[in-house]
């Protein structure tokens, strides 16, 4: 399991999808989840940067954090049937988040057009109630979102269709963008 | 072969013209075809992934589904001399098919002018009989052309003329539109 | 501690952060520090590359030359207490330093906003004591400035917290170009 | 040496400075030099990519055919003290020697100010006779020179030096659009 989060960190940050320590993975573990750390780098995942969370309680591995973003996933595993989720701060999808007064992006491509229908622009603090709350409602019904001024939530059946959506969102805010500057 | 198109399936995704499982490369075999699989990454294409299509009707690879762009691709070799094809998502050719209203994008560079003299914008929907059609007559006159809003093809006689063709597509959209939205 | 280096450095690059043999970075090491040498490319670092400062006055390694920084590096470490100096040439920085008229950039992003606060501009010609004089004094308060028409600087306990100040700049300058540009 | 022609072919494809089989390498050598055939791709070079001019005419290696620019590249070396030339087709240099009016680009930021100190853009269509001319009186004056429409041509004592000038046209003319473009 370890070694498909770590592939998966991988290509985002090689896309440059996200960088440094930003952004954050996980998969629905039995009852729970398990989570990249706070402050990991998804680039260089391995089993001592993930947190098992319903075995993470109190001292059992008290020299781990698990993400600042955890209440949101958790939030999102309990009230939608994802079973991956990856969180990204690409620069298209964070900037349109702050261009946009409205609360869908509506992409032009087929592409993304066909597999994320329209993108649901939401509010709420990194690791709010607030955000949470709003996430998981969105996600439930469309396979990504972004958390404005902050970046793209994901959802899948696994890590490889949550990526897609992450790759879609910043592929539709790229072009999105480029239509809306481009001189014509 | 497989390896052919697993070498230009990673330059293709390495290189930012295509992400996650979207596009698709193919190469004439016989009295057929190889194409990639539908939803595979072009980053890791092995001989799994692969369909070989005069064998795989029917049950004998049952497990195996080819890119939704198989209608396309048939089209192609079927009306043009073509040994390869590739397909990407690029983000200029994107977003300069939606942005213009002409039938064909003259490339400015030197090299986009010599290699692909102009580009064909074509319309359908993708994997759709009129999309097969616009593409097959537009490669039979040039290497590659753009599906609007959706992305580049690019036809050779061998994988890395293909390749070329992705790449000078992208090039000329992405030169062409840093001109148009430059302020001089 | 030089395979640290080399990573970072390696990150830099391939991030596309600096290039060629642009940048530069240094670790405090007892009373002086390890930096890297003039002329040497941050993806490529091996420990021939590297000066240790205190050991390396006079003739002690004729035929290292220190990164043409030194001067700003040294101030640094003596008036704030950084660890660890990273400088990188990064595009979107270089541009909003030259555009913008104020003394601090404000980002716009979450993340930028509550890791850098907000990001001091500051003057000086490369390797002069104004421009050293100038990042010690913003460095000691915030974790990341940029040079004017020159690049960043990112300082921590650490490389990897120095190289969220880099990424974090970039990110910010990159979504604070893309909306003052942004048409809406 | 193929080994150095082969690293930093891979470093300006890697870094997105050319791409697919556009861009060309050459070293001096003896009384000739050493450049890489047409159309092979820079970061896919080996020995037998390579042709030895000196020794390459008539018979000798009948099945390689030597760069399309090979007449610019000997009029430099015959011209000028360089060791080294590259060219690519870097995106940003190829848009504002297109959108610029002018016969020299100044540089905006302090690194290209000081290694390039301005940027020539130069007019001759690919591997002619005026473009070779026109090359070898420029980088007789200048480490790299535009070729409007087509790209960066980089001299150098070694690959690194004519490396580093590919590198900061390109870093220089990215941040010249970028403040062209801005809106402030």
């Amino acid at each position: 399991m370890w070694r498909e989060i770590s592939r998966f960190g991988q290509k985002l940050v090689h896309s440059g999808l996200t960088h440094a320590h930003f952004g954050n993975i996980s998969v629905r573990a039995g009852d729970g989840f398990i989570i990249t750390t706070s402050g990991s780098m998804l680039d260089e995942i391995d089993e001592n940067l993930l947190v098992q969370l319903d075995q993470c309680a109190g001292d059992v591995c008290p020299d781990k954090k698990a993400s600042s973003e955890t209440i949101v996933h958790r939030l999102i595993y309990q009230q939608t049937p994802a079973r991956a989720i990856m969180h990204a701060h690409s620069p298209y999808a964070v900037a349109l988040s702050l261009l946009s007064k409205e609360d869908y992006l509506e992409p032009r491509g087929m592409e993304s057009k066909s597999f994320l229908q329209r993108i649901p622009l939401v509010t709420g603090e990194s690791g709010s109630e607030e955000l949470a709350v709003n996430l998981a409602a969105a996600l439930g019904v469309y396979p990504a979102a972004i958390a404005r001024g902050h970046g793209t939530f994901a959802v899948g059946n696994a890590l490889a269709e949550a990526y897609v959506g992450i790759c879609s969102v910043e592929h539709a805010c790229q072009v999105h963008y480029l239509c809306s500057a481009g001189v014509y």
